[in-house]
């Protein structure tokens, strides 16, 4: 009888009617029934990649796509740039040293967002630099980098630009054709609302170019071979056919809403998530907060591995906790994919109730009327169906 | 109105019990009821393996895995044996190829099986061969490879073997541990009645020895990640957590009925299609036949990619055509995962419809007589709940 809510970022709840898709009897993925769909399903993703250039998929959790990009852009010995500020930036570290790469870094403090004249110099100190790992939103801090100066920087070097747009996409604004980023990662189980086991990948021209010069070893994650298949609709090796057809359930509730529409329906989360917080005086971390999350340090006088445990048992309330050397100082929660302002009450009643379990003072109701205070605020056209706006990108 | 039947092999069809669990809310990856669950999941897939030693479940398609196994064994200008017969052995050595193995191949003509003294004389040519890499059921051609006898010989040399038994397993026996086999790869989609998307991947101790050893680039399907990760019933990457809570189920259904039991049932379906091929006077194109599809020559009187199209357009029955140069000459029907012995009456009662509709002489009834026949031979224990086998590997 226990009701359960979910507000991690990633996996994020599913609507009902992608979890009636995946409920459907399998369908061959070679016949012209699946070809359709999955043509489909990739004009759709372009939208909301913001991009008229191809968007990959690819069968694996975000990571995959990440290695992808690292194995298919860069040879060993070539030099690359990431830029550093939390768990998931330095997967790209990790993932182009593995490959033999020559890394640079730009790091900032977990919390803090991207400082681009940093780039911009480390980018002239090393000329040759190949490609720039960035990341849109960084999940274990709940910062949204900078991408747009970025690719404004990266755009006037030789240097092509890959953004980790895994928790970010469809939460935080991406404009990938736009700000020319040329290769933009995602996941499915972030605001795409499916399970994980999809990822997705766009490739700009300059982005296509270096693929066919990379000496790495590669073969399932080859993009030569996914670009081929792609020109019949199809994938190189089988795809997860029940998460293809359950994202082109996603796909048309975004698509429905407008990108623009559900990005803002995030923000306007993020927004009175934190001004829940200021009235219970709690701590932000992110210094550039995301729409898709937020990390909200734990007090001192609290024990945030009891209180995120409370929130669970207590109140069937899932949120995730700090990551790596932030284990037990934060906790984070989601406002990206199906989850929906009424929903966001019900984890911050969770989360003064509990407070006050443990000891901190918090008057009940004054974070929750803080939130209500930002959502009365909002015009119903914002969280309605938008109107497309200009930067969308319509077949 | 128009009801489907599936008989590829693979993606095979789902049972209801698995549709319903791949429509569940979705859970957190990081919780203790997920743990419970990937736990009880890992010891299925060990019994299903027929091994006591580690399965491990990675996000991605079956050549993800096969890839795994080349690049954590192998580093460039290893030396490698790759046995060959058709498109998937194949796969095995454009995958050494891409990681810079130094491939030697044994090869039989499609629809072969094994030549085990070529092999054994191609590994005293070649004694520094470091890993042997085959296929049991090789989908494209029908055959199910002679492995027990590879595996005496491979066994008595420094290397290691490595299996697909993607479409294999579950359908034609394979005894990994009893036998020898270091590493089985298996994927979610065949027998294991689930859509695409997982692979699985058994390793002996030998494996594990090699895998710490390998200096082939690898992060995604980085093994020695995989196994920390095991030690806690996790995975290093997001699990495709909906897949797995759905694999759950599958096991249930197949540990019920026992290996032994699901191995039988293939294999009087593949009984039953060869005798009704007989009596329509149809060639088999395998030698020695896998239990798990059966691959029927068109004959030559009869244009197969009509045929295939009749037998989709007409009776709704999806059959597989050939592969590479085997496509417009052969067709194959799937005998594996969720397919019982009454639903190939309707595989085979269309067949006979549509090639006596293209003009080739059949007697209506004469195949699924046959068929019958060998249904009507099978005593109702072994289709039932079988005893426990004595090479079942219980937790």
């Amino acid at each position: 009888m226990d009701k359960r809510y979910l507000f991690t970022p990633g996996p994020t709840p599913l609507p009902p009617q992608v979890q009636e898709a995946l409920s459907r009897p399998i369908i061959h993925h070679r016949t012209t029934q699946y070809r359709a769909l999955f043509k489909r399903v990739l004009e759709g993703l372009k939208q909301v990649f913001q991009t008229t250039q191809p968007v990959l998929v690819l069968t694996s959790s975000g990571t995959g796509a990440m290695e992808a990009a690292v194995a298919n852009l860069l040879s060993p010995g070539d030099q690359a740039l990431v830029v550093l500020g939390g768990k998931f930036a330095e997967r790209w570290e990790e993932l182009c040293r593995a490959y033999g790469v020559t890394v640079a870094t730009v790091e900032v403090a977990y919390g803090d967002a991207v400082d681009l004249p940093r780039v911009r110099a480390a980018l002239k100190a090393q000329p040759g630099t190949k490609a720039v790992f960035a990341t849109l939103c960084e999940t274990s801090t709940g910062v949204v980098h900078d991408i747009q100066g970025l690719a404004a920087i990266v755009n006037g070097t030789p240097a092509v630009l890959v953004v980790d747009a895994i928790s970010g996409l469809g939460a935080d604004e991406c404009q990938t054709e736009a700000w020319g980023v040329d290769i933009v990662v995602s996941g499915s189980q972030k605001a795409l609302m499916l399970p994980p086991g999809l990822a997705f990948l766009s490739l700009s021209e300059k982005a296509r170019h270096l693929i066919e010069q990379s000496k790495s070893p590669r073969y399932y994650f080859d993009l030569r071979r996914s670009l081929k298949a792609l020109e019949d609709d199809d994938t190189p090796f089988t795809s997860s056919v029940s998460l293809v057809v359950a994202l082109d359930e996603a796909l048309k509730l975004i698509l429905e809403r407008g990108v623009a529409g559900v990005i803002q329906r995030c923000q306007t989360m993020s927004q009175a998530t934190r001004q829940a917080c200021q009235a219970m005086k709690l701590e932000l971390f992110a210094k550039r907060p995301s729409n898709g999350l937020t990390a909200i340090v734990s007090p001192p006088s609290v024990d945030c591995k009891k209180l995120i445990k409370l929130l669970q048992d207590r109140h069937q309330v899932t949120v995730a906790g700090g990551q790596g050397s932030m284990a037990g100082k934060l906790f984070r929660i989601a406002h990206m994919g199906y989850i929906a302002p009424s929903d966001l009450l019900v984890a911050l009643g969770a989360l003064e109730l509990s407070l006050a379990e443990l000891g901190y003072p918090v008057t009940l109701g004054q974070g929750l009327g803080a939130a209500q205070t930002v959502f009365g605020s909002v015009k119903p056209a914002s969280t309605g169906a938008a109107p497309a706006p200009a930067h969308s990108v319509r077949a």
